[in-house]
């Protein structure tokens, strides 16, 4: 999608994906794991690891944000993403979050965060979703017709 | 992907992926579940079921496939599709498989065949496969920057 068609968190989104893909990990943004709440990034490690980005373009975008801390029992890891003039010193990281710092291109993991190893039933059901997500909308961008 | 650009059992194949997402399915095509084994169609159900469906556009392209047993592992169920003008009798229908008619736009399936359930260790293993596969190619679809 052309740059000038997506707002601030999605650029960092995307410079996010790219930088988890170099991770090993396979990333989708947008993906809603139960109605009501919706996540910027989740990313599938290559051992089934389930990681959430949280991407953050502003302070008045992270302080208008008050489901974050619902996120954290979908993932193995909760990252804050944030671009690198953000003021980090207003991220919650003493919850286990980790801090990534990303632009519209790229980015880099500054800290990872505490680990909290989902339930394997969750996991499975989360893998299944993402799959399911993953499969449909690369469908719906090859064909045309659909 | 423009229909003059694909190859027959490619197109099959598109028709195939409709009428699975119709059947509440999500498809990948062309996934390999091991080195030197690569199947047509991979789909996943609401449940985690895993079908592998094989298209054949003419009789040469059937008896050219010398790969399709080692397919029956990989799935809890297995498919042919074919054209509506292909001589089905050909087909070694009496080792379990379904059979879908299809066309370029879409298809029916005109028999189940049977069901084999997949060990838990290779479902899970070909899930997250597929999830991780399904993403990259999305990412891909989605960022031209990559």
């Amino acid at each position: 999608m052309p740059d000038d068609l997506l707002m601030p968190g999605q650029r960092i989104a995307r410079g996010v994906c790219r930088l988890l893909r170099s991770h090993d990990f396979a990333c989708l943004d947008e993906v809603v794991p139960k109605p009501g709440l919706r996540v910027d990034v989740m990313a599938l490690g290559p051992k089934g690891e389930i990681w959430v980005v949280e991407c953050k373009s502003c302070r008045a975008d992270f302080t208008s944000d008050r489901k974050w801390q619902g996120y954290l029992e979908w993932c193995d890891r909760f990252f804050w993403a944030v671009p690198p003039d953000f003021p980090t010193e207003i991220l919650p990281l003493d919850s286990g979050a980790g801090l990534i710092l990303a632009d519209d291109y790229g980015g880099e993991i500054l800290g990872q965060g505490a680990e909290t190893p989902l339930p394997g039933a969750r996991r499975k059901a989360m893998t299944l979703k993402f799959a399911r997500m993953a499969a449909l909308r690369q469908q719906g961008l090859r064909d045309p017709g659909l």
